[in-house]
């Protein structure tokens, strides 16, 4: 039995997603860095051969090769027994979370940071745009979370490992402090942070100054 | 037993998703106007009582209040036994799609044709930045067709419902004519179109002066 592999760098928070869930199950990994920024996931050979839709992260153990990253989660939840539903109505809210976090929490946010961070985007109106959509779906969030700790029900799931994808890099990457702004999101954000096993994306994928 | 209820309007092709597939599956179902374009899906009662994402469509039924359209579709396919998956490793295929759907398809679609024929905007730069994205998702999902009939195996399955969605609007709606710039997709959509029960958004849904 080989380690199961994981396409990954370590500014995405996509693939953080499935790394933090491989972390908190305590699950043997090797990761497989793709070199983002020199343009790797749009090249032929990427879309040929690991993703044609150009993205991390890929998950590739013995028997499959996964994209998409409630589609991993949803399967390291199944292989472990770890973070996923204990009902079908749970199994449901769980899915509605993640594909609303692929749609308008994680999407707007991870476009928002790489213009501000890595793009070095003077672009305001297209800032602005996603500021406001931003906006929105964090207050959505946030008013959800004073309500239960977790996004469903009343322990973590990989419906929360999938929400806060984006949410522990730096602060001037985004440049406005989420948590600070958003206390429920800021206490759940805390609460993901006490997991035993949980690591900083820095620290968990590769690719970084920071990473070890 | 009560007909399911959808709530809907005839400009979502996030609410025509549902609506198509319970006209395939030749579903009995009532609709619920939703006034998107005066603004309820943005009111505290509509957060409260109906959705708190702020979103349609909604499917109400005897059991269940589901949102997100993948997890209506997922909902729909189990229960008739109809365009679901064949095994384990289709069913984590058209999860894949799905959320690339929500993530990088319909959303981007669905933001442009917005901007473009309900919100007579004139923020090139947005509009630019959204025809950049699609134009990639589109070349991404082409490439996909040329190579199989539907988006997963040799059958029509809620992946492709999913991505369908906004694809029967009027072409002037984007601006472009995304079947002609693209024949796999066109053909496809062909292919979808001649399903028993198919019938065009503006003549499922209400709201739209060609509604029935």
């Amino acid at each position: 039995m080989t380690t199961p592999q994981l396409y990954c760098f370590a500014q995405s928070g996509n693939a953080y997603k499935a790394a933090l869930m491989l972390a908190l199950t305590d699950t043997a990994w090797t990761p497989v860095f793709v070199d983002f920024f020199k343009g790797e996931t749009r090249t032929p050979e990427y879309r040929r051969n690991v993703n044609e839709m150009g993205e991390v992260p890929v998950f590739v153990d013995d028997s499959v090769k996964l994209s998409q990253t409630g589609v991993i989660l949803t399967y390291l939840a199944e292989q472990s027994g770890k973070f996923g539903a204990k009902s079908e109505a749970e199994r449901r809210e769980i899915l509605r979370w993640i594909l609303f976090d692929n749609h308008k929490f994680t999407s707007y946010l991870a476009t928002y940071r790489f213009m501000h961070a890595f793009a070095n985007s003077d672009d305001t109106a297209v800032m602005d745009f996603f500021r406001a959509r931003i906006k929105s779906a964090l207050g959505i969030v946030e008013k959800h979370l004073e309500r239960q700790p977790f996004i469903v029900g009343d322990a973590p799931t990989i419906a929360d490992l999938s929400m806060c994808g984006y949410l522990y890099y730096p602060a001037e990457e985004f440049g406005f402090d989420i948590a600070a702004a958003h206390p429920a999101i800021g206490a759940w954000l805390g609460r993901i942070k006490a997991l035993p096993g949980w690591k900083h994306p820095y620290k968990l994928m590769p690719g970084h100054p920071l990473a070890s």
